[in-house]
């Protein structure tokens, strides 16, 4: 039986506190330690938690942790579809569009694996007559452009891995298709996007789980007026994705609809239908499957229940004992490859929104600190910009690098004896080791205090596979921070009030504060 | 006479600490505050502040802070060119980069201001010969696009300025060419941008003061490579911002020089040929000179020493009330602006590499937390995604916004009976009241607590005038807050340690640790 436990009812947590400051990481970072300290990921990466502020005893207070909060147990029971999200009564499904780990989960009387892997297929059926041209625009050319019009979950996450697999797919001749994205109703995003494209070949996927978002359709009118404009047809230059109950679902104004549901949140939804068509399209099916494949492995390494083995559960953990124990309040997320350009902002997104909460699973207020800040950008830029207050500022940020031993596109230059890659590596491997052990100098100025934790995930290269488990990874550690807080990571209640309020701006019923914010814009 | 005194040392500073909590935003939010809590800023811009913890009592103390801690004094010290970067011996002259506010500013003989602006003058005749097609490609081909090479303060700063006037110029019939940048020593980076351009038809800048860059110099042969297998002479195609005892520099491998010097600090250096060389061929002369003149205006506005009359430092007094006495570790930049995407990008860097640093101006560690963590992403976007923590969260974030009546393009939809540019002003009143006031609810996952500060910079359209305006306001409000906490805002010694270890891995003398991660990668 699962029970449902604050952080500061257990046992194991009233240990831990008293574990603070156990650990000199300057002293305690040994080559030894870099060997040991890692645990194997799916898709050929691994997580290193050496220049983490952990130690054995740490550890094993960790695993009881996990073990008093049943943390497998609850994984267990979302993979089984037990409705973990208690506030929207759903199911938590994001892991079963990527294939099925648990038991058969059904709802009235519907396989949802079936019906999450038959989208897929016909997904795949879609982009396969449009890259062969059997599928055209209204003018009769062929598409060689798709534009995603969608905000949050809907655009955060599919646009970082696009990004994410753009040179490895023109390196290795999979790329079909060029993708943008649109999301903001700030009219000039969608301006500026449908500029940089030829209309007569563009793809557009309108992507809304409601159907009802109040940016989407606004910028999914706009798109139409432009394609009138040019003398074409809206409803064959553009794909909807959906849930089988929105208004945009069968809906002849559409070429193709694809469909996902209320158990996929939007900020977990790139290995559903809301990734799958843009993906697809612009890399083909195969690629997109194979990026399915390596988030199942993760999904699958995630339920082994020695934390020592579970690279997403210990990862958790970890930030846990980071955020509860020792106090910091923000995580810097680090990728030293510029294809994951905006994995942060798509972490920053997953990570904030679903652990930015104050109450847990029944709606008490909690009494310790939940989800911290998150952002980042990728190395090396970050070196050249807020590294400084990283490795001298007063309070400490907790990182989390990513490195792969390769490139994408394989081009390279010597310079000075190293190629760029073996600079890249070799300025992460400086990074991790100048944040943890620091430097004496008699300059306090040139003095750098070091203790400074980090971890990192890395591989050889950055393939479809790879991002999939990259991505699940942080799915998982969410999903198992939110259990250990007792949180329910999967609804966003925080994002209402705004649009009540936007709402009655709109429609002109505002109190006087409201009234006088809005007469400054002039509305 | 100027003493440089720690923040804790300050009798106002005592007064401040116990003053905290006495405003309940969500009971203090009024329309008369609104009106009230606001102040003009350069080129039509506004301060409102009324969203902010504060009142009059603690107003009144922030002012005698500013007056016990001398800033503006301190500022007219920087202007008038005395050593302000004490740790490197240099004078710290962005502001005279884009007019003169103090006195003739002199080295070694020469006038400094008249040495920025030939500069800007010598870029200008450079571009106008670009764009009129008497400086053309070795092939004869007139130039199109423009790609620069630089990291950190040479990319940060120019790529955010470019894009934030990239649709305004395009709208206004000002765009002259395409701009691209290279930052990363990641190979991908280079090989995704020069693919996305006709080398035949670009001009690449090399950005780098010293001419010492590992990444840029890297880049720049990776491009010089590509040039000459397309059959093109690099010196034709690529031009230098470097300062003139550079080996870039009066180097005939380059079509030209443009320079800078060092009391101009990476991350300060968008108003010179740094932000200039790539402004001025994108956007033509005269708007580059538009956007000074916005920054110079603002430099000027900095002066007042009534702290409700000068926005820069009553934002910097401000952020040091939430900061140090409320105890908020970070800070969210929201800009209503999709033009505005990489702003919050450029002021992580201007922000935490200047004040994330625990040693005084003396070297001495301080007691007190220095700069915060800076973070951010447009609005709406930011609604989609990190916005439920900065609503929900267990941590208060002090929220920026900025925000414009008008768009840039001007091209606009109506759905719903409101444009787009309505909704978008719709939503950041809506969010404002909504972090400030809250709102009860019986259902807690419903409840939203308030209290959480935000301050607004808002006009009617972001032009050029305006951008410089909105740059200059934050570069002068870390410059006063670096002077309350202190700190030498204008170094960054936490960058070296990184630099210096990864020379160890590239010539394979490493501790064992060390060696260890390089093992990880090959290395």
């Amino acid at each position: 039986m699962i029970n449902w436990n604050n952080l500061d009812t257990l046992n194991a947590y009233k240990k831990l506190l008293s574990l603070k400051g156990q650990v000199n990481l300057s002293q305690a970072l040994s080559a030894s330690r870099v060997k040991e300290y890692q645990t194997p990921m799916a898709a050929g990466l691994a997580y290193n938690y050496a220049a983490k502020e952990v130690n054995e005893q740490i550890l094993s207070v960790l695993a009881e942790l996990s073990a008093e909060q049943q943390l497998i147990e609850k994984y267990q029971a979302l993979l089984d579809g037990e409705v973990i999200n208690t506030g929207e009564n759903r199911k938590v499904l994001h892991q079963l569009s990527r294939g099925q780990a648990g038991k058969d989960v059904f709802f009235q009387g519907k396989n949802l694996r079936d019906f999450y892997a038959g989208e897929q297929k016909k997904i795949a059926d879609f982009a396969a007559s449009v890259h062969s041209g059997k599928i055209v625009g209204s003018k009769g050319d062929r598409f060689a452009s798709v534009v995603q019009i969608g905000i949050g979950g809907s655009d955060l996450g599919p646009r970082a891995m696009y990004l994410a697999l753009e040179q490895w797919a023109q390196a290795s001749g999979k790329k079909k298709m060029e993708a943008r994205f649109i999301s903001n109703v700030d009219p000039d995003d969608a301006v500026a996007v449908a500029s940089s494209v030829e209309l007569a070949k563009t793809l557009f996927i309108l992507v809304s789980k409601s159907g009802t978002t109040q940016e989407t359709l606004a910028n999914e009118l706009f798109v139409k007026d432009l394609l009138k404009k040019a003398g074409l047809d809206p409803s064959k230059h553009m794909i909807a994705v959906t849930s089988e109950t929105s208004p945009l679902a069968n809906n002849p104004g559409y070429l193709a609809s694809f469909y996902m549901d209320d158990f996929i949140g939007g900020r977990y939804s790139s290995c559903s239908a809301v990734g799958g068509a843009v993906l697809s399209l612009a890399f083909g099916p195969e690629t997109f499957a194979a990026f399915l494949d390596g988030a199942h492995a993760a999904d699958k390494s995630a339920l082994e229940s020695d934390i020592r083995k579970n690279p997403a559960l210990l990862d958790a953990l970890i930030g846990v004992y980071e955020r509860n124990v020792l106090g910091y309040p923000s995580t810097a997320i680090l990728p030293y490859s510029q294809a994951l350009s905006r994995f942060p902002a798509h972490l920053q997104q997953a990570d904030m929104e679903s652990n930015g909460k104050q109450v847990n699973r029944r709606g008490e207020a909690v009494r310790y600190a939940t989800g911290p800040v998150i952002f980042g950008e990728p190395g090396t830029n970050g070196q050249h910009s807020f590294f400084q207050l990283l490795h001298q500022g007063t309070d400490i940020v907790p990182l989390q690098f990513i490195g792969f031993q390769e490139s994408q596109a394989g081009a390279d230059v010597v310079v000075e004896g190293s190629t760029s890659q073996k600079k890249l590596c070799a300025n992460l491997s400086a990074q991790i080791v100048a944040f943890a052990c620091g430097k004496q100098d008699t300059n306090p100025n040139k003095n750098f205090p070091g203790g400074r934790p980090s971890s990192l995930i890395w591989g050889k290269k950055l393939t479809p596979e790879a991002l999939g488990a990259l991505l699940a990874h942080f799915e998982n550690k969410i999903m198992f921070q939110g259990f250990v807080w007792n949180l329910n990571s999967f609804d966003q209640e925080g994002v209402q009030l705004g649009k009540v309020l936007t709402k009655k701006v709109l429609s002109g019923d505002m109190d006087p504060a409201l009234k006088a914010y809005a007469e400054i814009f002039g509305l």
